[in-house]
């Protein structure tokens, strides 16, 4: 029953989604493309407004952060570095049969199976794995399914020729680090913010826009000094409340700090645009979820209708975005597969070493070199011996006496579309009124916040067939255009037209009347604004009107 | 040497763009890869700022535009109705012996020659062509490789699982046409305007950013009434004049005045970011040069420093934009490959059909017949009979007067990244001054139109070491960045800071100073604002500075 009222509100969203125009199936009239989909109208104005309000909260709005706008395609060289090309994949098995591919986790799952993960770290089929189209056992063994698309780039389609589709946003923050670095005068401590398409090929594509196969994401990667150079300058790391905002940002901050604090400017972000505390979820990653490399990582969930009940009947949600603190695996990673440097100098760092007590510097230097040499091991190329592992850490520890380290990087990284898709879910609200003669009828209303709302105000001459009201109205709207997406509508009862601005989610209506043009002659030049979530009335001066709307959408 | 002067003025500008952090190379710590270029944290900007000035011109700020933000990867059928799967390649050929592919018409054009068309369309290399790379004439027959980037959706890497990345955002607003009619209470005339990337697989990227793999494109479809349906309703199509922008739009323009009006439009928006007419070029489509079913294009140029000459030794410019008539080829195409009616109703034209003189009738009823056939002749597929072709114009005529037509598009369609480049090469600005010692030194000033500029002011405190204008400046700062992007710097001398941000193109620099402070009563509060193209300083109340800048950058 609960769950078929789950499915029941997705479906009213996934339809009023197409009713209004706000997420279409791409390429719908040739049958669709499963994964892929489209923002109509009203869709793609949410999602501008989202996507802005993130980079001039994570950019502009700030000192300590530069945008960058890279490429989708990129050197397949960085998807090497980053482990993509190795590491990113789905096991995949075949029946030899009927020739029915499988995500072969799934596969298992379906008949109540586990697949075996092995010791070398390959996958196998539990004994009396069937194919579930056919019923043949004959299944190949599951081999790693790459989730990259992969295309050619140049005219020649060799296997150097191969390039993907970026599955992640993050990398090309990661290879143009010394560049966005040397021009646009940061310094550590200091982000690099990015929007913008990414593409994952899923075996299976589900929930609506959850889990698509293009999509985009908002990501932010903000490095930081390691501790020990932390340590250093500062004598020791800064300790902050285990819970809640440290604040703002302090010199002697270590990688905790740091990411307790994008945690909560990330959870300031998504109140400021809606989604309270209430309607988040929050996952912090255990030692076994964490990839080898990072050392903390936060989700922030959103509770989706089709979100799963744990064990107590709780609903947990599902994931909008991960705060991760990587460590300086990324960077180490790209210095050592372009073989160009990319630590940074500190000034501060080579003159305060100078002067610290010896066995300070034993100590960071032998922590510092525990991390690298940690980091090196497991990262090791086939080639690398554990000396040349050894004398790379020892150089790079020896790099603090100079000034130079490797950053270490927060990463917020959020995906747009569930982000949208939250918003949307959250907004949705419906109300059932029944008249005199018993008549019911459900009415649809988005309560977005005003903020990300695609329409901020519909604009309403009473009448449309009196030309001195549409005059005045045509005014009002030419006045609030240029500084907000307003909707001019004339035609229906006032009641129809408040109804479609509610489906719309615009928050306030304004309506030029009689009195407006001065009939009650107190009432000159004011208009009504009808507030969309409780439905009341207030009159405002024209001259007043752009000053009260712009408090509240910003 | 005149062409000397150019490459050396694009060297300038390419050696800028990267030391500012305008434009670097994709992957450039990989050794790039050829055809990509990112966007640095100027560039981000920059180019955020002329997206958003669009989508504002041509959606926000228009009652008969409405948005749309389709998918990169849509169904591989509509390149099929597009023709793109069929057409969309250049020539190319293979040495035998050196195994080195070439695009065949400049393998030939190398050397001297001319690649031959064959009456079948097809392509011959001209006797004696020969392999630039070993000089082996055996060379295979030019065959055509597609433009477009091929990939496979789905774990399964079939001929059925085949799809591309878009080489334009125009389709899916044609197969989105219905969904968005349906949803956003338009009629024709109106438009659907999207902005995003799109990727050609092209043999030879070159001239920077200009011609690139990846680049992103701002298109409006406009959907007009058909003639034959202006003629119905109003008697006669409007005539306007040859030349200039035509007005406000009427109701009973045809597809001469709306494409008019859009190259005007069109030029407005160019001149009101900065670049002057004088800077553009047009080129208007001759005959032979048009699409079959495209009635006229006008493309926009700007004269960009690698522009050829013509015989007379002007510069044409090369193409920013173009503004095509394609008719109702689009819709038409996709009616017919998908199988779903993309022809509206006009409750209008019903109603005035039956009152039209059964001459009049004839007379627009065998002009739509005689385009219909044209174009369903010209696009037949290989399995249409001339009979179902007659029978089908005859249907489509005859929905004229049951109020069915399928609608005519204007497309301007424009290259974001060909216009930053433009816009780059515009602001670009040099002045060599010789200090007293007779030594001179250049010094760059980017002149960018406010509304463009990446930062709107630079903000200086006078000293950075006096925590009063510090204070002060920081006030300023969070006073303006809200509302605009702006700089925040205290070191070096202001005459330093200046030039940096002359560099950077920030039209504004407000220097906080002791007089700020009160030390002349009569400037309390006050602050200087330099002018960056001129220099030229003025005083203004800090109290009057947000609307002051505000009006210069919107």
């Amino acid at each position: 029953m609960a769950e078929s009222n789950e499915n029941l509100q997705m479906e009213k969203i996934v339809s009023l989604c197409k009713r209004r125009g706000f997420v279409f199936q791409s390429s719908e009239i040739y049958g669709g493309i499963n994964g892929f989909w489209d923002y109509g109208p009203l869709g793609a104005e949410l999602k501008r407004n989202v996507k802005e309000l993130w980079w001039n909260a994570m950019t502009r709005q700030r000192e300590d952060v530069a945008g960058l706008e890279a490429t989708i395609i990129m050197s397949p060289a960085i998807w090497k570095a980053s482990g993509h090309v190795d590491t990113f994949s789905d096991p995949m098995c075949d029946c030899k049969k009927c020739k029915k591919r499988f995500r072969a986790d799934q596969l298992c799952e379906d008949q109540g199976l586990t697949l075996i993960k092995t010791a070398a770290g390959k996958y196998e089929l539990p004994a009396g794995t069937k194919c579930t189209s056919c019923d043949s056992k004959e299944l190949t063994e599951p081999r790693p399914f790459n989730l990259m698309f992969q295309t050619y780039v140049g005219p020649a389609a060799t296997e150097a020729d191969i390039a993907y589709l970026r599955p992640e946003t993050a990398q090309a923050i990661f290879a143009q680090f010394k560049n966005v670095l040397e021009t646009s005068r940061q310094r550590v401590p200091f982000g690099i913010a990015q929007v913008g398409k990414a593409f994952r090929n899923e075996v299976t594509p589900r929930n609506f826009t959850f889990r698509s196969r293009e999509f985009e994401q908002m990501e932010l990667e903000f490095f930081i000094k390691p501790d020990e150079v932390i340590e250093a300058i500062h004598g020791a790391v800064a300790t902050v409340p285990a819970t809640g905002h440290p604040g703002e940002p302090q010199p002697n901050w270590g990688w905790q700090a740091w990411h307790q604090y994008w945690v909560e400017e990330r959870v300031r972000f998504y109140e400021g645009i809606g989604l309270s505390r209430a309607t988040l979820g929050f996952h912090i990653q255990t030692k076994e979820e964490l990839a080898h490399y990072a050392r903390a990582c936060v989700d922030i969930l959103f509770k989706f209708p089709f979100s799963k009940k744990d064990e107590n009947g709780n609903v947990k949600g599902d994931e909008l975005e991960g705060i991760a603190a990587r460590s300086d695996f990324d960077l180490s990673q790209h210095q050592r597969f372009s073989g160009k440097p990319m630590g940074v100098f500190d000034e501060e760092l080579r003159a305060v070493w100078a002067k610290l007590p010896k066995e300070k510097q034993d100590d960071l230097w032998k922590r510092y070199y525990d991390n690298r040499k940690n980091y090196l091991t497991k990262c090791a190329k086939p080639d690398e011996t554990p000396e040349q592992i050894s004398q790379q850490a020892t150089d790079d520890a020896n790099g603090l006496a100079k000034g130079q380290y490797i950053p270490h990087v927060i990463e917020p990284s959020a995906g747009v579309d569930r982000l949208i898709l939250a918003l949307i879910a959250n907004a949705y609200s419906e109300e059932t009124k029944t008249d005199d003669k018993g008549k019911s009828e459900t009415s649809v209303t988005m309560k977005f916040h005003p903020r990300v709302a695609p329409f901020k105000a519909g604009i309403f001459p009473l009448l449309k067939n009196k030309p001195e009201l549409v005059k005045k109205a045509l005014e009002v709207r030419d006045l609030l255009r240029p500084w907000m997406n307003v909707f001019y509508d004339e035609t229906g009862s006032i009641g129809k037209r408040y109804a479609r601005q509610d489906e719309a989610g615009t928050p306030f209506c304004v309506t030029i009347d009689f009195d407006t043009l001065g009939e009650k002659p107190e009432l000159l030049d004011t208009v009504t604004i009808r507030h969309r979530d409780d439905s009341k009335q207030e009159r405002v001066k024209i001259s007043e009107l752009l000053d009260f709307l712009l408090s509240k959408i910003r």
